[in-house]
């Protein structure tokens, strides 16, 4: 490894003077053509991955991050047949959109380094999704990718990639929004993280409104995912259909029943729920102003 | 000060190996009869009050805790007039009740050193609310005042306090609960903060189950305090009247029109959607057992 293992005390600045730390043990250590990797054991979280030193995913609560992202969307689809996911490379986001019964599910990571890591160290996350004979798997620059997809070819896309600051800038750009609309189903729906939005609220109020000057319904919504910086991650639904907001409870609990979606952190009354922003939040979504936390 | 003035390091402990970290200045250190009493200067969230070294409020996030403690219940209450909040010496939970119109309310705090030290150096967290002349702030033993006050005596009590590990413990048992429900008058409503229900999820189940032995209706619900470990924070209404999660949030937003709240962070669709607890947390809810994150 380029970097010793053994222990190793890591950790993400939050906000100014505001840090966590984790102390674990570094099992693996590489620094591939894109980034940084590095996974480490925990006491609490089991395995978790870095990249560039920022919190990834890790075993224990991945499940938080990926439910989120996956399930009010394709919950909202009638049938989802095709389903496109850039980035994604710890194979979470593709296992919970094979439980949709999806025809197939083709992932785009630019980085073949990281899903070789997670296969190994966090086998769990993937849960043999990234076997499946639905999934193909694809090493490439996602932004290419869905400049060339066929019109019409995914009924979700789904952007699992890393912050807008840095190489993933341009997956939050209206060039490639409009791209995923092109390549979208009549009716689908695009799904994209979109940072914190406490710390992080300039980028996520810029990719509510950039995706506004796409989409005809832009849905932000919320969940909770212990190790990301501030907690309280946003994501937000693109369509030209129907807003997933709009779909109710009854629906969401009979889909993922008749599906046999299993979950940890999504509820039908989650699905309904996550769509409400906290007032600073929602001004923030309004007005695509930052919306830092106020004095008093 | 017992502890020297200038830059200071300070944080707490969220799980095994998981901890948060503030960097400030210490500008106020003292040892009261009940607890040692911090405050810092930070460069994000501005002064910080700790207690025992435990962040209890923010001047910048005060309003996330503060909000959600005191809203959902006093909104479900068709004319609140008189309000017993436990603890809350820094006034925020004071302050939030006076702008529903109350004609009382009475705040018992057993340490004036709390509340002496929040109107020096955190004055923007009251606003002057506990000089509000509907305000009687009283310096004693919550538990002692509940079970001494006269039947059917407050409209809502609200309880702002420790921990349940420690000396706050009793203010978590069933015979305070019990106290507070014959305090109550008819539909009065009880509620608590009951901790993080990801990483106190055995004090979380714990508050639940003890006061559903006692009340009718027990809500749990959720909202975020970045300074709290965990940031996710649940609370936990009572009543043996109307459930507050029935209140709509068409009367949410009239009650908050008419009595001129003003909120950062709760809102009419907040109201609503902060019943919906994801599943790990619904489930701790509904066995009364600890839902620590699960392996993936």
């Amino acid at each position: 490894m380029s970097r010793p293992a053994g222990p190793a005390t890591f950790g993400e600045r939050v906000a100014e003077g505001f840090r966590t730390v984790y102390e674990g043990e570094r099992v693996h250590a590489e620094d591939s053509p894109f980034q940084r990797i590095d996974v480490y054991e925990h006491p609490f979280f089991g395995r978790i991955l870095t990249l560039d030193d920022l919190v990834q995913t890790t075993e224990r609560d991945e499940f938080c991050y990926h439910e989120m992202l996956v399930h009010p969307a394709l919950c909202a689809l009638e049938r989802p047949r095709r389903v496109l996911i850039i980035g994604g490379g710890d194979g979470g986001t593709l296992r919970r959109v094979l439980e949709h019964g999806v025809e197939e599910a083709v992932m785009c990571e630019i980085d073949e380094a990281v899903v070789a890591a997670c296969r190994e160290h966090l086998p769990s996350v993937s849960a043999g999704a990234l076997d499946d004979p639905r999934a193909r798997v694809i090493f490439g620059d996602g932004a290419a990718f869905v400049a060339d997809a066929a019109p019409s070819s995914f009924d979700a896309i789904l952007v699992d990639g890393s912050d807008p600051i840095g190489p993933a800038a341009v997956l939050f750009g209206r060039e490639f929004f409009a791209a995923c609309r092109a390549a979208l189903a009549p009716g689908g729906i695009f799904v994209t993280q979109s940072g914190s939005p406490l710390f992080q609220s300039g980028e996520f109020a810029g990719a509510v409104e950039t995706l506004s000057g796409v989409f005809d319904a832009v849905e932000p919504y919320l969940g909770a995912v212990p190790t990301y910086p501030g907690t309280i991650w946003s994501y937000t639904a693109a369509t030209d259909g129907d807003p997933p907001s709009r779909t109710g409870a009854e629906v969401v609990e009979r889909r993922l029943r008749e599906r046999g979606v299993r979950c940890r952190y999504y509820t039908p009354a989650v699905h309904v729920s996550c769509f409400a922003l906290p007032a600073i939040v929602d001004r923030a979504r309004e007005t695509g102003e930052p919306a830092p936390l106020p004095r008093s």
